[in-house]
């Protein structure tokens, strides 16, 4: 279980997004989704990672036993989590203490208050019984071979209460044996400057390595672990994406990527900075949570410009306009189309999409008319790629791309006397020379009209079985009217291999979900690589 | 237009949610949209609300002319956006400076350049002409009796790439008369120690002014913010909910909490951070973005804790784990495994209705019982009192409130080989003993159900005929299932002398839309005095 890493021990990130970062609500790991995490965390070469509480949790006891089984940590070393010993009793006779040693981790979190109420009241025990708490649990578990970390529990609001005694428990941990001891801003009220003050008097006052464990709940936690870097600290302690009790902890991406790119300081193996985008939307899949579109680094809108006035600018120098270049986090700068689209973003859209329009001054000013007089009337294109590319060829090719040509269409839904709803759609439509017409139910008119359109095609376009439609967005435009407003839809398509976004506007829901799906279903062929008709 | 504040000018809390916030994806707001916003904005009591930029976009001219109708500010002013003339040209010249003097506006901010490549590359002039065209900006808009602030863009990397220019641009926009000179971290790459240096020392070497406009692409927006406060700036500019281009902007919420309840300083009027949560909440309405969980003080899961191992000192003394009393920001503890409503705010949400529930235990539990029941089904009452208070009345007199008692409906939709769509209702239902089918068409599904059940019910209610839909609102919950998904509708109706808005939950669009009607008739007959049959 040695983890050859390129990286000395002089500076630790240390991830705790399986034990802390699992507070989170709604999120509820097996022990395969903490395995899963687990190799994503050692593949972005984080130099620790905080497991669980082994002993505490049948489920945390099982991820140690086969961690050390099935994977092979190329970067990270796993580490156990758990509390000091009890009051009036030994280390070596402590049953939860056995159990972080059986876990087999070579590196042991324990967790000690550092708050003197919180002694009092929580562990309701003496102040000097809980330093020898400290003592007694740290020089066991040393004796026995493992390296050990201290995590001071409320140390920042404990210090406030009670300074001497804070800095007593951080003296006590390091002079047992402690190789880091670790301030934590367990209720996350700290601002960044009150977090560097007290660091640097800690640091000075005690002569321990000293690390940061911050909570998010004042939205300044990556500040504060940064705050605590400025002042000496050499060991950070944060969760994928932010994840955790409450607001959430610091988060793993920001500060890694602040060190490396900011500070200039070496803190992840070399080339794994650029697999962080993509190891930040795994571990949001593998957690059941949507990947934050607005997370910084990360976040698929973290490098989205809406062009408008800035679009010819940023072709000549995009550094301009954004604070890294985003390949360094494995991440894309993308252009959105919107109302203020001008022709220089139509054409770095174009680029983008694959549909070189550099030289046609004539078809990018007839594209951005169009884009132009169709956000008008409601639709919007930055969120809607795919129909954006079938406008943009369908001007290119003088006409729209057509598999199938519809006729009209029909969705009823009627309510019955026992409170259930019948839904049903009827569609007719021409396809290779044939003409269509296909009935389907559904649980709702748009589901039904989907399905007739899926039955209506399913033999000519087999390629259709593959596609499901996985996210959809209403949104009434002006909203005075009443039931009289403009209607947006929103389909995100998915295929098995890739996403698309498709838009409709019409006077009613059922007639822009409609538009929406006809564009979902066109492109979907198309990336399927059918050939359309002649 | 004038607003009476009680807090004086030495401190700004300026929003610019609905300039530089709407740069966000997805977001598209109408001008509804926008006024909407500001009386949120208005209501929760900050200074300064930009509206947009008049004169370059249709919308926020409209905004503006709307705004001076229709809104009766309490505690902000109104800011228009512009930019500073054009090179070469008189700034009492330039149509679009005379834009922001003709929107109204008493306070206008302007955007210069301070970073001397973007002058060269983006405005294409030269570092001189971008100096007069700043002092000539705000001379002239000063003369014309405006209060001036000026955003200098980009200027920290333009400090960073030529100190003295960015200084200079401070210094005349300073000189010339603008009252605050706002340092923009555009890109957002900044971290707080930069932040602070620089402004220490631009205060120190140009005496003017200063505010701070912080960008969240480092994740350290809100903590950059106080960090240029802590340096000496006394004017913030933040966005409801940090909206904004790519990660966004300070989140004004945080910002706003920090100030009032770390650093003791009074930034809102008497008893406006008590409305916090809900306003944060009703602004993400308007935008339709589901409400961030997890955002600091207002998430729902900011104050969440699973109790586990804390309960019971939780109990004892809640403070030891919560960073501020939640109620200060008008949120609320939640302790996990049991997320309800409870009793206490039931009875003070009845008792703002006008239903005294105080001395019935019995009820009052019933009441909890039934809301958590049909929260879970993906109900909110927190957005549709009117019905809450139908709820409220149901279980407090053993049934239902019902004016009518509908048998069927069912609704139609169209299409046709003309593009054209036809949509057509029928209701059947029974009312002072008689029954009743109606037929009548509508520009959607929901418009003909509404015009039907009008058709059916005029002649037995003419009360009917004053109300008017005057919004419509779809979510889909659970958008995993794509168009399987569970809908819900909220609906707000006027009678022309007040607004109130009903719910309605279904597995499609259009019976959740029949259940919100249903409620908004029913409520509308309660609200006339209509005495229901026995």
């Amino acid at each position: 279980m040695t983890a050859p890493s390129e990286l000395d021990d002089s500076f630790h990130v240390f991830d705790t997004t399986l034990r802390d970062g699992a507070q989170r609500e709604g999120i509820n790991l097996t022990v395969a989704d903490k395995l899963a995490i687990a190799r994503h965390l050692d593949d972005f070469g984080v130099g620790f990672i905080e497991g669980g509480w082994p002993g505490a949790n049948p489920r945390d006891t099982e991820f140690f036993a086969r961690a050390r089984q099935e994977i092979d940590f190329r970067h990270a070393r796993l580490v156990a989590f758990g509390a000091t010993r009890r009051p009036g009793a030994r280390a070596a006779e402590d049953h939860q203490v056995r159990a972080l040693l059986e876990s087999g981790a070579e590196v042991i979190t324990l967790v000690a208050k550092s708050h003197d109420r919180h002694v009092e009241l929580a562990l309701r025990t003496t102040l000097d019984e809980n330093l020898a708490m400290v003592a007694d649990t740290v020089s066991h578990l040393k004796a026995e071979g493992r390296r050990v970390f201290v995590d001071c529990e409320h140390f920042f609001d404990g210090y406030r209460a009670n300074p001497e005694y804070a800095k007593a428990v951080v003296r006590t941990a390091s002079e047992a044996g402690a190789d880091v001891v670790i301030l934590c801003d367990t209720n996350g009220g700290m601002l960044p400057a009150q977090i560097q003050a007290v660091v640097a008097t800690v640091l000075a006052d005690t002569g321990a390595r000293l690390g940061i464990h911050a909570q998010d709940d004042t939205g300044c936690a990556v500040a504060n672990t940064l705050a605590a870097v400025d002042a000496g600290v050499t060991h950070v302690q944060c969760t994928a994406n932010g994840y955790g009790e409450r607001v959430g902890n610091a988060n793993l991406f920001p500060v890694v990527a602040a060190l490396e790119l900011k500070y200039g300081k070496r803190v992840l193996p070399e080339g794994r900075l650029r697999e962080m985008t993509r190891i930040s939307h795994a571990i949001a899949e593998v957690v059941n949570l949507t990947p934050s579109t607005h997370q910084p680094y990360v976040g698929v809108s973290a490098f989205a410009h809406k062009a408008g006035l800035h679009a010819s600018a940023i072709k000549v120098d995009p550094d301009l306009y954004q604070h890294i270049d985003p390949e360094l986090v494995g991440n894309t700068m993308r252009m959105l189309v919107s109302d203020m689209a001008g022709r220089a973003s139509i054409e770095l859209k174009g680029k983008e999409l694959g549909v070189d329009l550099g030289g046609d001054r004539e078809l990018v000013g007839r594209v951005v008319e169009r884009v132009k007089e169709r956000e008008l009337a409601g639709y919007t294109y930055e969120a809607a790629d795919a129909s954006f590319e079938l406008l943009l060829r369908a001007e290119a090719e003088g006409r729209p791309l057509k598999y199938f040509e519809v006729e009209s269409w029909r969705a009823i839904t009627e309510d019955r006397p026992d409170g259930s709803h019948a839904n049903e759609a009827t569609v007719k439509l021409w396809a290779k020379g044939e003409r269509i017409v296909a009935t389907a139910e559904g649980n709702g008119p748009v589901n039904a009209l989907d399905r007739s359109l899926r039955v209506a095609l399913e033999k000519l376009y087999p390629e259709l079985a593959k596609l499901d439609l996985v996210d959809y967005k209403v949104r009434i435009l002006e909203g005075v009217h009443g039931t009289q407003s403009t209607t947006r839809v929103l389909i995100s398509t998915s295929d098995g291999t890739g996403e698309w976004a498709t838009v409709g506007v019409a006077e009613n829901v059922i007639a822009a979900s409609w538009q929406a799906l006809e564009d979902a279903y066109t492109y979907g062929l198309l990336r399927a690589g059918v050939t359309p008709p002649a």
